[in-house]
């Protein structure tokens, strides 16, 4: 493995280089464990300026194996704990005798990229900008791998829930239900905060579990994702509770389910990331949801739970493939509830077969 | 409750004229928080440029109470999700006629400095530093009254945790539950993320829970904490599992809660914060742990779970009455396990009767 974390920061090195920085100076913590192989929070990474350097405050080598870095990474522990190891790492640069770093502007603060500039005054910061994003947009099989078994223990966990009783229960517990059983199932952890909406909260995008209680006859939505190794997959479903479904709830369940079908369906090498979202929007604008939507319908998911690329009408580039995203289209009617159908997919061409659909729990209309 | 966040608004607004600077935009999440009275994550708030303003990407009116902003605060939610509410605020500071804007260099990133130059040229950009979180230092008695509950809901959870059976449980299992009992107990969460250590892990700072099994003669320490309200309490204890703790485990239990007991006694108004922090260390630097001790002896509590100030040997400053901090040294032995012991309290003069305990499970070593 730590040869594909060697080839990754190859790569890196000679994007930098070849924009004219001697060295460069990574701080943003998923980048920072995309090219290290494993780091703790707030560990920064120079590459370029002899071997690769891994600074950090806590020892990378304690009990979580995503925190240990590859072999052939330099590890230096700092004594203080205030230190901050992007100095420590520019120190380091400078002492090996290099002009121009670039940093990540966007992740680095004003406070910190000024102590960066005045411990090496003679150090000249560039900007590294997104590079380090844009090299994790595309996944390699081992990535896809784990976001695989991210999605199956996601289903697994959803599926087990479904076979209990769910009346009477309240959102925040059927939440810690499902996060439990994804640990049970060798998640890591929740890939973000479980939500659960029953009746008037259902269809809530990132709702926040409340003690509302299922009732018979209201909409469930869930959403949930694992994380396996790090990365993260994403799950939404939608169920009625009780025996039959209301018409306004199969009407709307139709709709959400033929926009995000439209928006998988969409999915494909060299379709703009906009067209995506736009396939999914005019199916809910037609049925007169448009002002109801949401800022966009799918994101990017790897080794962060929302990252590049944005489905957003207003997103610039085009999809690759072997890049993972959700369709996650949602509708919600102030007072009644809504619906949410949210699948973690990898974009292949039509000669791979299309779509690569990770999680797999059914999309009908279920009554609970 | 309005006037309370009017006040620390006002107060900050003075101390920004003072500083120079016309106005302020306040773009820490826990600082715009802690002076809008309730704002969704992102969010920027503008002082000082006509009505107190409060941008954001999502409608603070949602369902999460604590996103809720003050009545006197207005509210602009922006129509596309990719505004950066920073810039936004730093548009409307223009039009008011605002020449000079502090914001917090320690929370914006360099891109969004930018930005925010680049929308306003005219308008000077100062530095506000961390004035809202030296604010914040000392706590009011609605805060700590939300940080006593939050305490009482951990105690609470780790009290039903310790009448069960706890013999052949993972640690991941155990710390699930306890997170469960937070939120029965009426968090809206946990503080942070809870550890439990069982055997060889026991005492680790910020141990990740593993699948470890609790096994007779372990020692197995806890660590967790209530979110109330947005307060955050923490709590650790160390027990020892079935009926006769060895020699080695009684005489390093005596040793940490010396150590923990002596830093209690330490916080008083005027002591200075490094003084907290030696009073814990020398009495484990004279039992030999010098080596293993970890940066600090303790830190604030309050809207963040580790703030200002930090207990540690660098520390800079000296505790004020009615500043919640936590007192938490451990000792690790490699191989061995190791005992935390860990309160929230909040300093007292003596004539107040000294630090109020808030986190009131007992500190006797337990055979359990």
């Amino acid at each position: 493995m730590s040869e594909v974390y060697a080839a990754r920061r190859a790569r890196l090195r000679e994007r930098c280089e070849a924009a004219g920085s001697e060295a460069a100076l990574v701080s943003g913590d998923a980048n920072v464990r995309y090219l290290a192989g494993g780091a703790p929070p707030g560990a920064t990474l120079l590459l370029g300026a002899g071997q690769d350097l891994l600074c950090c405050v806590t020892d990378p080598f304690g009990y979580r194996a995503t925190d240990h870095p590859a072999e052939d990474v330099r590890v230096l522990v700092l004594a203080a704990p205030e230190a901050d190891p992007a100095v420590a790492a520019a120190e380091r640069a400078v002492e090996a005798g290099v002009g121009s770093l670039a940093v990540e502007e966007h992740h680095l603060t004003v406070a910190r990229h000024r102590a960066l500039g005045s411990v090496a005054p003679g150090l000249r910061l560039d900007d590294l900008g997104t590079a380090v994003e844009q090299q994790r947009l595309v996944k390699d099989p081992e990535e896809i791998s784990a976001l695989r078994i991210a999605a199956e223990i996601a289903d697994q966990a959803l599926g087990e829930l479904l076979e209990s009783i769910l009346v009477g229960r309240t959102e925040r517990h059927l939440a810690l239900e499902l996060e439990r059983r994804l640990v049970d199932h060798g998640a890591a952890g929740p890939a973000f905060p479980t939500s659960v909406g029953a009746g008037p909260n259902s269809g809530l995008a990132g709702h926040t579990p409340t003690d509302r209680r299922v009732e018979e006859g209201d909409f469930l939505s869930v959403c949930l994702g694992a994380d396996y190794r790090g990365y993260r997959s994403e799950i939404a479903r939608t169920f009625v509770i009780g025996t039959t479904p209301a018409d306004w709830q199969i009407e709307l369940y139709d709709q959400v389910f033929a926009a995000q079908r439209a928006g998988r369906e969409a999915l494909a090498p060299g379709t703009p990331y906009r067209d995506v979202d736009r396939a999914a929007r005019v199916v809910l604008e037609a049925a007169g949801h448009g002002e109801r939507l949401g800022p966009g319908i799918g994101h990017g998911v790897g080794l962060e739970n929302d990252e590049d690329p944005r489905l957003t009408p207003s997103a610039m580039g085009k999809l690759d493939a072997c890049v993972p995203v959700t369709v996650d289209p949602g509708v919600h009617l102030p007072g009644r509830g809504g619906v949410r159908i949210d699948d973690t997919l990898v974009v292949r061409s039509e000669a791979d077969g299309g779509p690569e659909l990770l999680t797999i729990t059914t999309k009908e209309l279920l009554a609970l």
